[in-house]
């Protein structure tokens, strides 16, 4: 099963609202479909997101009438536009709709059907990559786990979070079914609950061991010795390493370096840009505040409440133990080793 | 309007947990209510449950059929064993149990009745002398805002945590009504979204400037730059000057530090258990799981998923620039300044 795939001539999605309630798809017929998907967090997970939009991309090539290859780019231009305008602040979607407009652009194509086809087998490959890269990252990840360690983990970042396995979910998926006795705290993850709607469902399904805790506590297991390590995801890493990721992350990183526990992200190199020199240039996005005072369509307060909702932050690098990448873990300084890594090195 | 007061015969309170959706009072009519109450959060805070453990104190004097001192004596101590025993972690309740107590043992009374009258006089004492407290509290502390500031709260100590007025709260209510202009982000605290429910209610009352924000950003906005003061209110504060406060305290206090932001605690004396040398010694309660996933009836997750839900956590005082008392502000080293304020010296 995955999170997004081509399903007859549509794009397939994992309705991630309905989740842990019930597990449903939806069928999307257009590229409008997919970028309010993508805004409406109906799919989310930076890699998740990656794969919807180059499947929108090619959605996009099959919507358009265009005979030729000229008025075709064009159609894929706006859908490109629309797609990267869906959410702001994680790369990969911005990488794999950059890695199919470079595509469509090379004039390799005689036809506009060639291209149609050939946008479609690119974004397979990279939902397929998606997979193979996460599997990847969990066995090179995992070596972090030790029997008896509680981890922690922050908003989720499994199988749904990409095509399939999950980035630091992943690795702990890698370290359950190989074998290792280990506890997960989940950070629920207000505002939308990640943690506990869908990482702790993720965990149910594997039948691993896990508590959710209020992102209130998370400190407080710190505090207490229990914690041996943390780990999250990433939705966008800078050259130096400084990363954005889910609102609450940077909280996180700070208190772990306090109580001298380590701290990894783990992501794919398609999270990393290297055209930022570091994480200050990354834009953050703002959420209605609906998502604060009306979780789910449950009020906690009246709609008139004041509220902000940033959805993410950004942890320095000075935080970051090391980032688990397909290619091995790039160690501090991350100049170097992260230029390594995207450079298709094994370290 | 106060939290908790005596009336007709009964100890009637605000009921918390139906705040901000209507102000609806309760009237109990027994000492086992009043324990039930406090257990359950229709009344909440440190400086609330103290008042409404000793008029629950008083209830017990007035429903009790003893006829002497001494019987009377036999059901106040069973009282005074319930009300304590009904939440762990703040020293007020205890504090003020133990001053009725103590007055009952006191030999002073000739009739069960003038026992009766002076223990419901002395809990009167204890809620006016709270609001009057909380005034101090509030005088001392408001010159720590400055004009343009945004300051950070957590959880709930205004009016509603206290008999009137506030503690935290009610140094920015101290500020707000002289006049300064300011701004309050307030950590919606999750589990019980006090900070959400209650503190933003005390606001809209107040009309003052305010956001609520997900725990999750409270980082955010210290990194950001934007937060210039932390103030929280305190459950129970060793002689050292550790103290447990709400869950989330104690990484809010961490984040303060790594960002150079002042961290205050505002709390009346009666929060001061010199009897600990450190917060190690605090007892902290963990509450039932279905406050994390099925908040205030709405359930975020089957209620079968695992959680873990601690109630309060302990901030060392290496974190801490200050603590507001009714009596000045204490400041390190606290071994000392809390001696001093709590044996009533102004400093």
């Amino acid at each position: 099963m995955r999170t997004v795939e081509w399903h007859e001539g549509k794009v397939r999605m994992i309705d991630q609202r309905r989740i842990p309630w019930e597990l449903v798809h939806v069928d999307l017929p257009d590229y409008q479909s997919v970028a309010a998907a993508i805004t409406d967090m109906t799919v989310r997970g930076a890699p998740a997101i990656g794969a919807s939009a180059a499947f929108g991309m090619a959605l996009a090539a099959h919507q358009s009438r265009a005979i030729t290859v000229e008025t075709l780019l064009i159609d894929l231009t706006a859908a490109a536009a629309m797609l990267k305008a869906s959410r702001p602040t994680a790369v990969n979607l911005a990488w794999a709709v950059d890695l199919l407009m470079d595509m469509a652009r090379s004039n390799e194509f005689s036809s506009a059907d060639d291209l149609r086809e050939a946008l479609l087998r690119e974004a397979q490959r990279i939902a397929d990559d998606d997979v193979a890269i996460n599997q990847r990252m969990g066995s090179n990840g995992q070596v972090l786990i030790q029997n008896g360690d509680t981890v922690l983990h922050h908003c989720n970042t499994g199988a749904l979070a990409t095509v399939d396995y999950g980035t630091a979910l992943g690795v702990i998926r890698a370290a359950f079914e190989s074998g290792k006795q280990f506890h997960v705290l989940l950070d629920e993850t207000r505002p939308r609950l990640q943690g506990a709607r869908l990482s702790a469902w993720e965990m149910e399904q594997l039948g691993a061991s896990y508590d959710i805790i209020p992102d209130t506590a998370a400190g407080f297991y710190m505090q207490s010795g229990e914690i041996k390590l943390v780990l999250v995801g990433a939705d966008r890493i800078a050259a130096n390493g400084d990363f954005a990721n889910k609102i609450g992350t940077y909280q996180i990183a700070v208190l772990a370096k306090e109580n001298g526990i380590p701290f990894y992200t783990v992501a794919p190199t398609s999270t990393v840009d290297l055209s930022l020199k570091s994480g200050a240039e990354i834009p953050i996005e703002e959420r209605d505040k609906a998502e604060v005072l009306t979780p789910f369509g449950n009020a906690i307060v009246p709609p008139h409440f004041k509220a902000r909702n940033p959805a993410f932050d950004v942890t320095p690098n000075r935080y970051l133990s090391g980032i688990v990448t397909e290619n091995g873990i790039a160690r501090p300084p991350f100049e170097d080793s992260l230029r390594r890594v995207v450079a298709g090195e094994q370290i």
